[in-house]
Formats: C-alpha cells, structure tokens, sequence
C-alpha cells in the first residue's frame, strides 16, 4: 500500500457513480483529498481542467499538491468509475480491491458490467421515467442471478465489482424508504416491501453483507442525502 | 507466457467482438483451439453449455481437452469481448497485453471505453440502418480524438485498447470498399474517400500501424470477410 503520488477525487454525494470510486479510495486506505463539485451549478474550471465531459467522478493523480479548486496541469487527469476503479485497483495492489486469481477477477468483471447496465436502467426507469416498478425488480432480479450462492460477487472478499453495484443499491432502499422519486406519493413503501421481500433474499444478504463494510459506512450518509434528493425539484411532493 | 490451462475460443469472422479476443489469443501466442460457431443456426449446445447469452465471442478455460462442441462441465465460461481482453492479460501478463503503468493501463480503459460505444453507434447507423455517413464520421472523429498525437492508444506499443477498436476500423473499411451496407449502390466509394481523407489523417495512421501487426494479419482474412457480409441479406444489392 506504498502510494507516492497525490490523489484530488472530485466527487458529489448524488452520484452514484462518485460513490463507487469513493469505496475503494476508502477500502484502499488511499491518502486522497476530497472535493466536492457542485453538481448543480459547476464551476467553470471543472471541465475546462479536470473533466472535459464536465461528470463527476474524476480524480487528478501526481503532479504538486495544489488546491483542488486549482488543479495542476502537472496532474494525469482521470475519469470513468469503472476506469478508476480499475485504476486504484492497480495502484494498490495490496488492498484486494480485484482477486489475484484471473477467473475471479474476470468473474468480477462480469458481474459489474452486468449490473452496471441492468441498475442504470432499472433506477432511471422508476425513479426518473414513471415507469411501473416492474423494471426496477427485474434489473434487482438480474443483479440477484448474476451473485453467487454464497459471498461476495466473485469471492469471499468484496471487491470493486460490488463497490461498483453497491451506490445504486443503497440508493434505490433509501429512496423508497423515504418515498422519494416520480412514482405516485405512498407507493415507494410499497414497492420497498417488494424489494425486501422473499423474492430476493440473496440480494438481500449481499446488500447487508456490503452495508457491514466500515468503507461502505464511512461513505454513506443517510442525512447527507436526505438533504440531496429531497431537494431535487423532480422528487418534490405537493 | 506460462498456459497451464486449456482455452477453446469461440468465435465467427462476422463478429467485431470476436476478432478483439482473437488478436489478443494471437498476440499472446495463446495456445487455444479456435471453434467457429454458426451464428445464424446456433446449435443447441452452445447456449445450453458455453454461453447463456448465446453470442460469440466466448471461452471456456481449463478443466480437460475436449471436443468444443461437447464442452466440459469442468471448465470454467466466460463471455463479454472486453472482459476476455482483461482476461487474457491477466492470464499472460508477460504479453504486453496492457501496459505495464498504472496511469497507461488507466488510458487504455478509457480509449476502450469511449472508442467501443463511438463505432458501435458509427457502425450500426450507416451500414444497417440507413441513416447519413455523418454519424459514421463523428465515431470516427471520436476515436481520433481519444487516440495521443502518436503511437498506439496508451503507449509505443498496442495492446488490448487497440485490439478492442481495430476489429470495427477494419469491418468499416472492407464494408466501403466493397460497397457494401444498406446505403445506397455506390455510395460506398464516396465514404470511403471521406474516410481517407486528410481529415482522418491521424486514425489512418494508427490503423496502418495496427495493419503491420503480425497479429492482425494472422486473424483478417479478406476472402473469408467477403464471404460473409456479401451473403447478408439486408446487403444484398439488385
């Protein structure tokens, strides 16, 4: 775990996607600073030094140690979360952030580009689109199938591919439990039971295994985004 | 280059994703035993014991020497071009599959990444659904952009991001020579021109250096490529 180069990670707590990254910054020990974009109003210098696209999340990487808000042209500046996970996967080997073993790691592999779709979809389907609840629990049920009987999602271990799975899911059980999103009022506590019943016990238990994590408990903060997505106009209830 | 595992490779020269996994397999100088699935008649076996997707590419990894089409319940499946691609630079890590440096390995995934969804798009607009060559060209565009001013994607040598990409600048090329594609009869010649054009100065270069590849040349054949795509129904002229 010997890091001798700088990590700035550019992050916001609505994104999932930030999220991931954040876990194995966290699950690596990584000595990283932490700068918050506002999302909602980004300020110019983000895309035109950090991110072309203008996403969050991004991390610059060696260079000096400079205020996040004054990025170095000295810095490799990097983007993606499943290119960085990657990444810190292979600036601290040490961390088991990947299995050492090949089929593992490809295993891995798999199950986060599997998940990665079918959690995109099915979130922006029933919290953003006023679809019916049908494709959240099919994209849950995909996810589900792709897990193995017992442990992590390619080992006993947890590793970046269920870092990389993990935002959405907190995220999706917050929501409900909150009612949060464009379905009718009332039907997120519907939908939760739905989610938490026996239909999907093994996702279950994986998603308790990951909460127990200290990387994933000190990465998540249910104030924190209640004070996010409560505020998102869309979600807003009258 | 140690194999202790046998590898089958499932594959057929239609398929871009296919031809990725089979540079790599040569390039790595894989020992492997190359089964060439029929796509449009698929037999039952492949997806009942290779792969439940059904598509090519896919490999099966250890366990005894077998006929491919009665795989063993011994080995181990795996499917998805890019993942085989890490794979396989996992398994023959002496290859040069991916480079060596962390923040190079971190570019090569990020050129995957932007150049796989850039000529997917590219590619299914002009040659199967009928709309303008500018699609086409902003892939182009794209890929060219995400590559350095020279050399390959993340270094002086190719490695798996090439690999990933090569197969469809290979397919898009052929396609225009021979005027084939659902474009109208003999406005291939006049894309093609478009695509040659000191506008494409930098991807052409790379794809010359990608066409010198020993490897690239043991897995393109032109006969074999025009045997397939001029059988195509939807390509068909008259």
């Amino acid at each position: 775990m010997v890091q001798t180069e700088q990590i700035t990670f550019y992050t916001h707590a609505y994104s999932v996607y930030s999220h991931r990254v954040h876990l194995a910054l966290e699950e690596a020990k990584a000595d990283y600073t932490l700068y918050t974009v506002n999302i909602w109003d980004k300020p110019a210098w983000y895309a035109a030094k950090v991110n072309p696209i203008g996403k969050v999340p991004a991390i610059t990487y060696g260079g000096p140690k400079v205020s996040p808000d004054a990025p170095s042209d000295a810095s490799v500046k990097l983007r993606e979360s499943l290119v960085l996970l990657e990444f810190l996967a292979d600036v601290f080997p040490d961390a088991g952030l990947l299995p050492a073993d090949a089929v593992q790691r490809a295993q891995a592999r798999l199950f986060m580009r599997d998940a990665d779709a079918a959690l995109y979809e099915g979130m922006k389907a029933y919290f953003f689109a006023r679809e019916p609840a049908q494709k959240l629990l099919d994209a849950l049920e995909r996810v589900q199938r792709a897990l193995p009987p017992a442990g992590f999602a390619a080992g006993a271990q947890w590793c970046i591919a269920d870092m990389a799975a993990a935002p959405f899911l907190a995220r999706i059980v917050f929501l409900l439990e909150h009612d949060l999103g464009v379905y009718p009022a009332g039907e997120g506590a519907k939908t939760l039971a739905l989610v938490r019943g026996e239909r999907f016990a093994r996702l279950n238990r994986w998603f308790a295994d990951v909460q127990a994590q200290p990387s994933f408990k000190a990465t998540w903060d249910e104030a924190v985004q209640f004070s996010v997505w409560s505020k998102l106009p869309m979600f807003k209830r009258n």
